[in-house]
């Protein structure tokens, strides 16, 4: 069994934002030499998610103002957590984005449907953080 | 290690539907010969979920329902996606509901417990998609 | 490869609690052996979760809160899955929290980020159920 893993690193300048890491995912299977395995994406961070949806602009817009309907930054005072943080609201949606995704390798690629596109979605931006590429298989 | 894949396909005749493909995933499983491993189900496709619930008919209309409060389909205007398509909503539930299940497999077997079914959670439907089963292990 | 497994017990004395498991996960890695490889935890049953999020007692207060209003358990006469249980908000919750982590093992330890916690998420308490624990790898 052959394993691989790298760190993917962000940082984003707003609070809010999804960036397409399905290139970089891709490169880091290829360095694997895994043909046929799993390959895991999760943030390291728990106001960060990584998820799987379509690469279109309006979704992304639709998809950040139905998370803050469901999970209101603001008042930042509703949250017992904002004490001396600002964040609850980004650990929720976390929550509803997910932590990881898990992907099949067949044939030494990415497993995948016509639209399937790998996301880092943060949520508590304007800091250092990272997602971590895990690959297993033969 | 060993490695085994089959797609599902599915063309459920509405929008909505969940349908249950545990008997389908455990023939997978079967033909695969793994023992002790992992088994990955995942959509292919962006509207649609594999989940793991239970299979009790009131409990999937109390989902159905559930979905539409906190992401309705109308009215279709809402969504900035919805200029070419109309499925905006089919993408926020299937974010609720996941993409994908990683199941154990030990001594040949779905490792679940009493209550849990995979379903196929369709939200965009009325065309051909599929789901992936992978497996690996020894 | 090496495959371990564990399942974890629970007995919630209330309906709703979150369980900080991380360290009994830790053990399980350990006796498996396995140096790199993957580690699925999952709940066994559909009214519970598995999920990462910050070990901080504000941050649940505000969890517990959110799916409420997300979800709520009352008036239990809404669902239709409530003939003979009182549980389907409970089934919803456990949509939104997830039923299952993977987590990467590297150098024999999980690979986690900074504040990475596992938690049993209970919604339908008072009665016994399991997580298992499954380790795959070499």
């Amino acid at each position: 069994m052959k394993s691989y893993k790298e760190y993917l690193w962000f940082e984003v300048t707003k609070r809010q934002e999804f960036i397409n890491i399905t290139p970089k995912v891709r490169e880091v299977v290829k360095k694997s030499g895994v043909k046929e395995g799993l390959c895991l994406v999760n943030a390291m961070h728990i106001t960060a998610s990584v998820f799987i949806n379509d690469d279109e602009s309006g979704l992304h817009s639709d998809l950040e103002k139905w998370l803050e309907k469901l999970a209101p930054h603001e008042p930042v005072s509703q949250y017992a957590h904002n004490k001396a943080e600002d964040n609850a609201a980004a650990h929720m949606k976390r929550e509803i984005m997910g932590r990881e995704v898990v992907v099949a390798i067949s044939d030494g690629e990415l497993d995948f449907g016509p639209w399937e596109q790998i996301f880092y979605g943060e949520f508590d931006g304007r800091r250092k953080k990272k997602a971590l590429v895990k690959v297993i298989g033969e």
